[in-house]
C-alpha cells in the first residue's frame, strides 16, 4: 500500500484472467486500487461478479470485491490511467488489435506474458508494439520473474522484476504493486527481461529430461547452468544485457521451473527423458507444453542469429529427429574443451 | 582419456581422502593416472590399499587399484608433476604447510575447497599462498563448481569449472581431468570461483529456512536470486568478475546446494524455520554446518567492506541475535524500493 501520489481510487485494467491475469488484479486491490478485469468469456465474468472467484484458474480463493470483471473490453480499458496485459502469448497479438482503440494517450500499460509469437520469433513488446501508437509503445514496461500465481494469490512472498525503457514507468509500476508479501525490482533492460523469461522453458524441459533418465543432482545443475550460458548468448545477441538473465527473470524463474513438480515444461521433460515420445507426451499433458514450442523458436533464433546454443540444439533433434535422450547427453558431454563464459571479457581490465 | 601431450602413467598427488578428494582421485584413475592418495589416518590407508574402498566416507564403491594411499605426506607429494588438494578449509594451512617442503618448482597445484580461514577471513587461495613458494602461487588452480562426490563417483554426468591467472595451468587442469562424465570449463577469474563456492553456503541457509517457514517457490528463487546479487556484490568489492556468479561455481553449485534435501546447509535452515534454536540445530545436525560459519564470516567481510548485504544481516541476526526467522523475512520483503543488479552499468551503453 506504498502508494505515492496516486489516488487510491484509481482504476487499474487487467486484461486476462487466467491464473496469473488474476493474481496480478488481486496485488492490485490489495494496494487499494479499482480493478477492472477483462475476460473472453461473459458468462465466466458474470460468475465472477456474483461468487468473487475465478472458478476456472483459481477456484479456491475468494477475490476481492474491488475486482469487476467484464467480457467488454472498451468497457475495462478506456479511461484507464493504468492497462496491465497477462494473455497468452499466443493471443497477443489479437486482443491489443481490439483494445488498442480505446488506449488513454497517457496509459501506463504493463505486460506480464512470457513467450514468442511463433510465426514471427518476435517478443510480446514487439508485437504489442506493433498494434499500438508508437508513444504508449516506447514506455511499455515489462513485468516478470519467479512468481508461481498460485501462491501470489494467497500472499506468499515474492519478487518479481519491471522492466522498461521509460524510468518514469518502470518506478510507477514499482510503486503500483509493491507491498509486503510482493517485492519489485527495477530493471531497465527490457528485452533481457522478455528473452530471459521467454527461453527458461528450454531448459526446464532439459532439466525434466536429465531427471526423467535418472541423472544426479550434478546433471541437472550443470544444465541450467549450461542452458543459462546459452540462453544468455543468444539474449545479447539479440540486444540484451548478459545479467538480466542471472537476475530474477532469468535465474530465479529458471530455479522456480526447474525444480518445482508443478512445472508442466518439467513434467513433460520428465516424460520424455523415461523415453516417451513426444506425441505420447503432448497427449498425455492434455495441454500446451510452452518448452516444446519455445524450443522451435529458440532452435530458430539460434540459426538466424548464428549463435551457437548446443543444449537447445540437442532438445530440437530430441523433440523432433528422433535422437535419443541418452545419446543427447553423451553428445553434451562429449564436446570440445570451452571457456565458460565469452561474456567475462569487459570485466578483464 | 583426452589428455594431450602428458604420459599416461603420469603420478598424480590427492592430499585429502575426504568423500570429494576420494572421488577426485577416482577421475584421475579413470582417465588412466597413478594416484597417490593421502589421508593422515595411516590405519586408513592400509584398509584403502587392501580392499580398495574408502570406507569413512564412500563406502559403497570400489576404487581403482591405480589409487594407492599413503599417510606419508612426503612420499605423496614428493617428484609429481601434479598435486590436488582436497581438505577441509580449517586444515587447508597446516596440510600446505606439511607438504610444501616436498613440492616440485614445476608442480601443477589444484585445489578443491570451498570456504574461508575462519580467523582471517582468507580465501584458500590466500592461505595457500602464504605456505607455499610465489612461483607456485602464482599458477595455482582452482577446482569449484556443483559436485556431490557421491555422483561423481559413481560417474553420473558433471560439470565444474577450473579457474587461474596462470591461463597455461588452467588449460593444463582441464586436460588432466576432464572424460565422458567430467566436464571442466576454464574461467580467468580465480577469486570469483573461490568466493562464490564459499558464500553459496550462506544461500543454502536462507533457502531452507524459507522451506522451514512454510514459505513457497516463490520465496525460494527470490532468495535464491536476491542472495546470488549479494554475494555477488560483496565479490566484485574483493576482486571478483561478476558473471562468475552466474557460472556453476555460483548458480551451479547454488542449486545444487539449495535444492538437495541431503544439503547440511539446507538442512540446518530448514530446523532454524521450523522455530529450532541454533544451539539445537548444531547438536541435531552432528557435525560442521558450513553456512553457519560462512554468514559469520560474509558478515565481517560486508562489515570490512561496507558491501550491503541484507540477506547476510538478517540471517546473522537470526543466528546470533534472536531475531525469529519470520520477522527476518518481513524485515526483507519491507525494505524500500530497488534496482534489480548495480552492475548493468557498463551494458548500458
Amino acid at each position: 500500500m506504498n502508494v505515492e501520489g496516486e489516488a487510491l481510487s484509481l482504476d487499474v485494467a487487467v486484461v486476462g484472467a487466467g491464473s496469473w491475469g488474476t493474481a496480478l488484479a488481486s496485488v492490485f486491490a490489495d494496494n487499494g486500487y479499482r480493478v477492472s478485469l477483462w475476460m473472453r468469456d461473459s458468462k465466466l465474468a458474470e460468475h465472477v461478479n456474483k461468487h468473487h472467484v475465478n472458478k476456472k484458474y483459481l477456484p479456491d480463493v475468494r477475490l476481492s470485491e474491488q475486482i469487476i470483471a467484464s467480457a467488454d473490453v472498451r468497457e475495462v480499458v478506456q479511461g484507464k490511467p493504468v492497462v496491465l496485459l497477462a494473455v497468452p502469448s499466443h493471443a497477443m497479438r489479437t486482443v491489443t488489435r481490439e483494445l488498442a482503440p480505446y488506449l488513454d494517450p497517457d496509459v501506463l500499460l504493463i505486460h506480464a506474458t512470457k513467450g514468442f509469437e511463433m510465426e514471427t520469433l518476435k517478443r510480446m513488446s514487439e508485437v504489442i508494439g506493433e498494434e499500438i501508437p508508437e508513444s504508449i509503445a516506447s514506455s511499455l514496461v515489462v513485468l516478470s520473474g519467479p512468481s508461481h500465481a498460485e501462491e501470489v494469490i494467497l500472499r506468499s512472498p515474492t519478487t518479481v522484476v519491471v522492466a522498461s525503457a521509460s524510468e518514469q514507468n518502470m518506478l510507477r509500476a514499482q510503486d503500483l504493486l509493491m507491498n509486503n508479501y510482493f517485492r519489485v525490482y527495477t530493471n531497465p533492460d527490457l528485452i533481457g527481461a522478455e528473452l530471459a523469461g521467454a527461453l527458461k522453458n528450454i531448459i526446464a524441459l532439459g532439466a525434466g529430461m536429465s531427471d526423467g533418465l535418472g541423472y544426479g543432482d550434478n546433471a541437472k545443475a550443470a544444465l541450467l547452468t549450461r542452458g543459462l550460458a546459452e540462453i544468455t548468448r543468444l539474449g545479447v545477441k539479440l540486444g540484451a544485457m548478459p545479467l538480466t538473465f542471472a537476475g530474477l527473470a532469468g535465474i530465479g524463474d529458471l530455479v522456480v521451473t526447474c525444480t518445482s513438480k508443478h512445472s508442466r515444461n518439467w513434467r513433460a521433460g520428465y516424460l520424455l527423458g523415461q523415453g516417451k515420445p513426444l506425441d505420447q507426451v503432448l497427449e498425455q499433458m492434455g495441454m500446451v507444453v510452452e518448452g516444446v514450442r519455445t524450443t522451435n523458436a529458440s532452435y530458430a533464433l539460434s540459426r538466424r542469429e548464428e549463435v551457437s546454443m548446443p543444449i537447445t540444439d540437442v532438445l530440437y533433434r530430441i523433440l523432433f529427429e528422433g535422437t535419443s535422450p541418452r545419446q543427447g547427453v553423451e553428445e553434451l558431454m562429449g564436446r570440445g574443451r570451452t571457456y565458460e563464459n565469452e561474456f567475462l571479457g569487459p570485466y578483464l581490465r
